[in-house]
């Protein structure tokens, strides 16, 4: 039975880190895993693992663990990763093709149904095959006839805030931002400011502890 | 006085997050923040600030708040931020021109000294100014030449393990992996695997509990 406190959102993090693995192990073949064994694959401690996934609900059977195409669906589940999530890039350069091109957004259901650009040379053309590419001035008005529910920032860091808003007053609720500049997040709307230095500070942090 | 005891991963990366608006301030002149202040500005809560920063020792005054210059040079101490860390790309396609281009990683000490890819139409020419593009059999004796710390991974799915191994047999015991499969982690080695993914599935799941 699914327990109704907050859930804390390294929990949500982790929970999502636990689907990597489980993805690979489906295609492979594999129908049960510990939560030690799961533990180990994503570098946490079986304790943390367990706790996690209480907040949901009791998915494992003690002594003997988890059925794994179980698990990665009720994980989808908890994230709502189990629907097509619509969305839309602003930016062209290397980051944003980066981006439209990676073949992970469109397996989980991440699916880029519209990108913009403010440079000409790229209007008209297409991102990647079937992703026309749109003026900036267009911006609002695509957005509300495509549905659009994320907006995915990848433009220079001095656009950024004014591409942010310029999403928001179109509707859009949900905001990835590549710029690397923190965005302000207006209320009822929700932004996640995806910084890699953080995940070399992480690294360099953990690779002080290895010897 | 700094606690002995193991710090987890999410603290890591919370102190890390810390750091980011911290930076702002002290650029805007404020000298001064307390625990409320800075849990709003990245998003948690105030007890979890104080937490976190309790395990590395006490750097806040009770009812007055924390010295922003001061916390932002203790938070580089911990995370090794206050130093020079050298890096090395591998794979020059959008992703990894992106990741070169970022001016986040040179202004936070993380360097990139040496540049690889597989397409002879790319070696020999420079990724950033100063940043010349080596062809892949000469990384084992320029990582080793160039003293290369940290290998970043940006290649197309199939070729990335075999590059963290090439990296790891050079020496490199940090990797940071930007191309959507996951790399193992050889013992003595430390490997973040970067999934964009991840940071969808948590504002999705943000999403839905707003309202």
């Amino acid at each position: 039975m699914p327990k109704k406190t907050k859930i804390p959102n390294a929990t949500i993090e982790r929970i999502s880190l636990y689907a990597r693995p489980l993805e690979i192990l489906l295609r492979e073949g594999t129908s049960l895993i510990s939560s030690e064994g799961l533990a180990d694959l994503c570098r946490v401690n079986p304790a943390q693992v367990r706790k996690d996934l209480s907040y949901f609900g009791e998915f494992g059977v003690r002594g003997v663990g988890y059925a794994v195409g179980d698990l990665l669906e009720e994980i989808r589940k908890i994230l709502f990763a189990d629907r097509v999530w619509r969305l839309a890039i602003v930016g062209l350069g290397n980051m944003g093709t980066a981006l439209v091109r990676q073949e992970n957004f469109a397996r989980r259901g991440y699916r880029f149904v519209a990108a913009f650009d403010s440079d000409p040379g790229k209007v008209g053309g297409e991102a990647i095959p079937g992703l026309r590419v749109h003026p900036l001035k267009d911006l609002q008005t695509l957005v509300q006839e495509a549905g659009i529910e994320v907006g995915v920032i990848a433009t220079p860091p001095s656009q950024a805030q004014n591409i942010a808003d310029i999403l928001v007053d179109a509707g859009i609720r949900a905001i990835l931002n590549f710029s690397p500049i923190l965005i302000r997040q207006p209320q009822g709307t929700v932004v996640e400011n995806v910084d890699f230095t953080v995940s070399l500070e992480n690294l360099a942090y953990r690779l002080s502890k290895v010897d």
